[in-house]
């Protein structure tokens, strides 16, 4: 074959993107199973949609022919445009407009599946992401909003956590419109400035959210944010509307009543959730830890939500003229994830393959027929599968975090004996090869 | 809110992306959790790498700027490229060459991923795949090479297959590379259709290939495929090429030696098996399923391989003056799925709720109590989740496969009854409400 000409290629990623080891991806597996547990329980049906949509399908974010990169990861297709799905809502929308007469109605389905946002790149700011969510689409019982923060309940604490780590937090989109029609708010540039500062209470405080629906506010590091630029007599008509009672939201009102019919009393109304201003419509709630969670740095951090959702009742309308309603949730298992890795009571199991040495070429089929015994009783195993010598192959156990290594070389194999040296603690031992099985498993 | 302009977006997906539903996901999970099983087993680590890599790193296809599109999905990104990964060998390569100081070495990974190929849209050329690479990297122990075959050939049976179903071919690229000494060709590009249609054997014959390697072949619609213009005499050489003894290659007389240690006989020696020119170095090897699969007309068809892989020794070292050989294998997850789907024998369950009528909003908590009760026992139930009356609720029940349905209205609440009705019989009963778990086990 012809040698190329060759150019060292980098060997770093893009930023926003990571690598994920086998902690991480062993502890997203135990929470994966969980959340399919639990789905099934409910009665979700399981969906996948693929990663492409048209870019007009899943819509706000039409990409400009110069800059086809705002916001999502966009590519132009023969005609059209395609984009990298950035939620798992949008792709339900066209779902259910595409295949409206063959789906149950209501209709109850799960996704778990990567998302994507073309976020500037910068320090902790991910490009890719994975969800999970349910949602219920074709119907405006409120049983199902209820029923899903109950239902996010039950998957955290299958996860481990206890009542006192989470809150599932309450509120309605339909407070904030009040708000805006008494604020006599119709822009929706404003509105936005508006609910991203109220978004910020939980993080600043009132005294520093107040800053930013006023003039604007200059934080830590100097950065100045221009406000909303609103009166205090508007800004005191905010502050009274964060301690509006949830009795007064009718919807909230049903919400809480089902709650106890559920006996499910690990939540709280609080105005103050927000959920962007996208498409919500009606109830919207958000899943808070309580937990103390620390940056990479090893600092303590307002870790925030990790998940949430509402009633968006025109998204598949837009489709078509199809009056369906809808309501779900979305959980960002990234940060539930990272949020569990650090909780004290979570320990996920790592196995390490015990290792047989490799002493002579020749007697490899004695090592076979160890390892084959050894995996028929389904424990993890392997022969040393490189070519270095003794010193290297200890040192290679070693590294992998191998339980114990097994050595049997000439002078065991004539005494029908192994030699199991365990590497936690250093200690040798000659068993008969009969005992072979239950010997290792105590040392693994 | 205003009220946007609404164009009605498109309800259809892109070519080559598809929606994937309940029983392939399910039989994908069950191939997934057995690979798992596997991988535990032989020792391998679990290694996720994000879908982005910089386009320099995973390598050939340097998207051209005036068609960013070309083989695979590609993005500008501040000054760099970034694609897509097209397989999970390249970023495996970046991600070994990233981390080389930190690695056990030899370094065994698997990873499931998507990979993603911008193919030319068209019937049945799908963009987007599911797959499973099992590697090691840093060993020119034949041991790996042979292990992996028998690694996949476990995978497959604790899937259902036996030992019928199923066979590992193996070759090695060095046979080729002689090939191509003998006739004395150098050019890549002539190789390639060479190889390409030695590919064909199993599919189009040797007389067809033979046309393919001399002028060129009509296919049965008329199109021309202009051949690889061999004479006579060299197609000769490459027919007795094919009649090749397997024992004159060194290295697989050695995986055959290991393979019968293994007591590992469902493999055969395959000149014609090519798995293309890229990057292989040594053995090789692709497994091919022998059952029936039909294609979406019901037409039986030639399904091909679901996998294969072999030995890449100069891949990682493309990273730097590392010397650094590898081998490795992929399976297809998605071929997998669609041909167990269709195996006879092959059945998995799919779960779906009890379903609670609805008969008055004031009896709400009564449901309720019934679908805790239920859940408890982690039997799949839910309350009618809609806004209909029993016959629509009733006709949701079919339509979402509900084995039973539960009938708890004044009456029956009054006489500490419930009435069952299962779905696929017909059949109605009276429970007393202690008996309802019971009850409702015998019709699920």
């Amino acid at each position: 074959m012809e040698k190329q000409k060759k150019i060292k290629p980098s060997k770093e990623l893009p930023s926003g993107f990571e690598d994920r080891k086998e902690e991480e991806l062993l502890i997203r597996d135990f929470i994966i199973s969980k959340i399919k547990e639990v789905m099934i329980k409910y009665g979700f049906k399981y969906l996948e949609t693929p990663s492409f949509e048209y870019t007009e399908s899943i819509g706000k974010f039409l990409p400009d022919k110069d800059r086809p990169g705002e916001g999502v990861f966009s590519f132009k297709d023969e005609t059209k445009w395609l984009s990298l799905r950035y939620d798992l809502t949008a792709p339900l929308a066209r779902y259910v407009a595409k295949n409206f007469n063959e789906i149950p109605k209501p209709f109850k389905r799960y996704q778990l599946g990567t998302v994507w946002r073309n976020e500037k790149p910068g320090p902790g700011r991910f490009r890719e992401f994975l969800q999970f969510d349910a949602d219920y689409v074709g119907t405006r019982n409120l049983q199902a909003d209820a029923e899903l923060c109950i239902m996010v309940s039950e998957i955290l604490e299958n996860c481990g956590l206890t009542k006192k780590d989470y809150i599932v937090k309450i509120s309605s989109r339909k407070i904030t419109d009040e708000l805006f029609n008494n604020l006599k708010i119709q822009s929706y540039e404003k509105k936005s400035i508006i609910l991203r500062a109220l978004d910020k209470i939980d993080r600043l405080g009132w005294i520093e959210v107040k800053k930013l629906l006023g003039e604007g506010r200059k934080d830590k590091s100097g950065d100045y944010t221009k406000g909303a630029g609103l009166n205090e007599c508007q800004i005191k008509v905010i502050e009274n509307s964060l301690n509006v009672n949830s009795s007064d939201n009718e919807d909230l009102k049903e919400i809480m009543k089902i709650f106890q019919d559920y006996k499910f009393d690990n939540f709280k109304f609080d105005p103050s959730v927000i959920r962007g201003l996208e498409y919500y419509t009606g109830p919207i709630f958000e899943v808070n830890l309580n937990f103390n969670v620390k940056n990479l740095k090893g600092q303590i951090i307002q870790f925030g939500s990790i998940g949430g959702g509402g009633r968006y009742d025109n998204l598949v309308g837009n489709f078509g003229n199809l009056d369906y309603p809808a309501t779900g949730i979305s959980v960002g298992i990234d940060r539930l994830v990272y949020a569990l890795k650090q909780k004290k009571e979570f320990n996920i199991k790592i196995v390490r393959p015990v290792m047989i040495c490799v002493f002579e070429q020749k007697n490899m089929n004695k090592y076979i027929e160890v390892l084959k015994k050894l995996r028929s009783e389904n424990i993890s195993s392997e022969i040393y599968p490189g070519e270095g010598k003794i010193k290297k192959q200890m040192e290679y156990a070693n590294k992998i975090g191998s339980p114990c290594v097994i050595f049997y070389g000439d002078e065991e194999i004539k005494n029908s004996q192994i030699k199991i040296k365990n590497l936690k603690n250093g200690i040798e031992a000659n068993i008969k090869i009969e005992s072979l099985v239950d010997e290792i498993k105590k040392n693994i």
